[in-house]
């Protein structure tokens, strides 16, 4: 079986080439495939409309990602999220358009870093995910391993992985990084700690995400700190602090904005958005 | 919900890079996203599959559109009609590819023609509609205004619209443009009248359609002349008249040709073309 | 009626530039259109999402095709088989990639070979179909005849096609190509044999193959020559040895694996692979 979904947006921002306040919108078609097999285990894929040249890729698709799953845990193949991310993941971001993700965790593999598929292999059992993703090799050798758990409202989060060619950097790196989150009352939070190893030379990141929720009123504040400054070439210190809201309309829609504060060398720049979004 | 259409021909034609005769066929899939808030605003998206990459373009959307509306009117932004172009609209063409599409009203705003997201907002009350429509500003400053009238069997329509950057003039220009159109027992007709100020030069457009309809049989005739001839560098007058007919087959399959001749400066040329027509 | 299907795979295959073993993985999806004219024709189109721009192409459309059916046959325009291929077709092939597809037979006419839309006309009447397929003559003068008869379980195929522009010979090629099959029990079993005239140089094919089926098991072989030893320029022979096996694990997915040697001049390799696919 084939499903549709989408999702569109449209608002104002200036989080632009220009810096200018500009229109932003867009609408997207997202296809679903499931099925299962005689002896009952659950396989599908997905992707974009507008990825349907990577995600017929082969060696080189980029997009979408095919999976196969049944007691034995899930294998997916194709643009997936690495083992560390899957575990992870993200602080909340704010803004109708996610103004620039600063949000996101840096990771060195897995979500299109390949720009070929990966394999992520997930296992959950009760509160407990594991998560083992890696490349094929043949370009380049990365992998991860991730380690997810629920206890009541809190979640905890450790990922490691290992790139041979991240930051253009001759030994490779590695990246250790962990997350807490939770949820109190209306509050609900998340923290992020990673500290890479670049060839020999270290950089880092962390940072703190909030949400508050008041019925459909969500309101979001972020601090996120990527810390490269030790290495080589066009790197340095980025501080992003963000703060943004949604509400609710119901049936799939929200009105969305946010404001984000870019701090890098000598840069310290605001942008900012605000705009509808709807899932179908 | 996300819903499927689609549309598809196939036949020949000499409206060709080469001037031969060629088959020519297409086929194409529509994606519609349509939704309502708890409040009963509704709102929606739509593009067209080989569309998909221009339609999450954000500030360079240049396919599709999203869309919401209530009592307030219709807000649409990406790819949308300006509205000039809403109001006056189009002569009737001919042929089953619309052979180079003469009959097409020629406006400065809307439709693709900045190469960015636009956004037009529509009110309809009773008989009357107005439209408005504006650029981001940020590349272009073009806007545009319209009125259309409905009055038992007859239309009308009239639009004013100013771009910063039509023609490559220097100092942009406005358009003044107005159309008439009225239903005479098994005959539909329109007349369209444009004038344009480029920069201080004059340019104008005008033009008649006709369609006489007998059970399944169209026949369509059109008229239109373009004069940009008082602009400088590669433009002139353009004069197309146009016959064509079309035989509705039921169930959404038509049969269509047409033959139009365009005389263009040296060029006086004929094209034409016959095929079939499916809408799914 | 637009409907929706789907197909994914992923694995492990060596069939890559570099020749090491590498994942691949693809997830498609396809549009089908159809609908019922009033006097009972049948029509319709069909596309695949990541085809959808080459499907819009008019007169360049070189994917997806449009068809109308009656009691006179089924007419079809754009990516479509030419004449000679849909009589003869092509050896049965082995891999869950195709592993270079050496199995398929070559062919002067269709199935994208043009680049822009060729017509293909199919008539069935019982056992006999027969087949009529042609450029339209502006860029190439392609066209082909085909013959398929069906005889208890033997099938038997014959075409003549003939090309102004195969292999870059100055006067083109024509081709006759023939194929019988037949199923003896668990096991059936093709051959196909074809004779090229290149501008009055010889060129041939020949090739079998037989798969033998047990309950969700199937083991394929081919065994397949191309020829082009006596053409000027980058052309030789071509021996392609190939063997591999399914096993359907129901519901659409299926576990396939196959090794195929390919011996072309002083090359002589060795591609496999091992995957699971999916239809949806």
């Amino acid at each position: 079986e084939v499903t549709l979904s989408g999702d569109a947006r449209m608002g104002v921002t200036n989080n632009t080439d220009s810096g200018d306040t500009e229109f932003s919108s867009r609408a997207r078609v997202k296809f679903t495939m499931s099925g299962e097999t005689d002896g009952g285990l659950s396989f599908g894929a997905s992707f974009r409309a507008h990825e349907a040249g990577d995600a017929n890729g082969n060696t080189e698709m980029s997009s979408g990602s095919v999976f196969m799953s049944g007691a034995f845990g899930t294998i997916t193949m194709g643009n997936v999220a690495g083992a560390a991310e899957a575990a992870v993941g993200d602080l909340s971001g704010v803004g109708y358009t996610g103004l620039g993700d600063f949000s996101d965790t840096v990771f060195l593999t897995g979500d299109g870093a390949e720009g070929e598929p990966i394999v992520q292999y997930a296992y959950t059992a009760g509160d407990l995910s594991v998560y083992v993703s890696t490349s094929d090799g043949a370009q380049v050798e990365n992998y991860a391993l991730g380690v997810g758990y629920k206890m009541g409202d809190y979640n905890f989060g450790l990922g490691y992985e290992s790139s041979s060619n991240a930051f253009g950097a001759p030994d490779g790196a590695t990246h250790l990084v962990a997350s807490v989150g939770g949820t109190f009352g209306a509050i609900s939070a998340k923290a992020v700690y990673g500290k890479a190893d670049v060839s020999g030379l270290d950089a880092d990141q962390y940072g703190l995400s909030a949400t508050y929720t008041a019925d459909a009123l969500a309101v979001t504040g972020f601090y996120k700190v990527v810390d490269t400054s030790a290495l080589p070439g066009p790197f340095g210190k980025t501080t992003a602090t963000g703060i943004g809201a949604s509400y609710d309309l119901g049936g799939g829609a929200a009105v969305k904005g946010g404001v984000v504060n870019v701090d890098f060398g000598p840069v310290d720049d605001s942008v900012y958005d605000l705009g509808v979004t709807f899932s179908f």
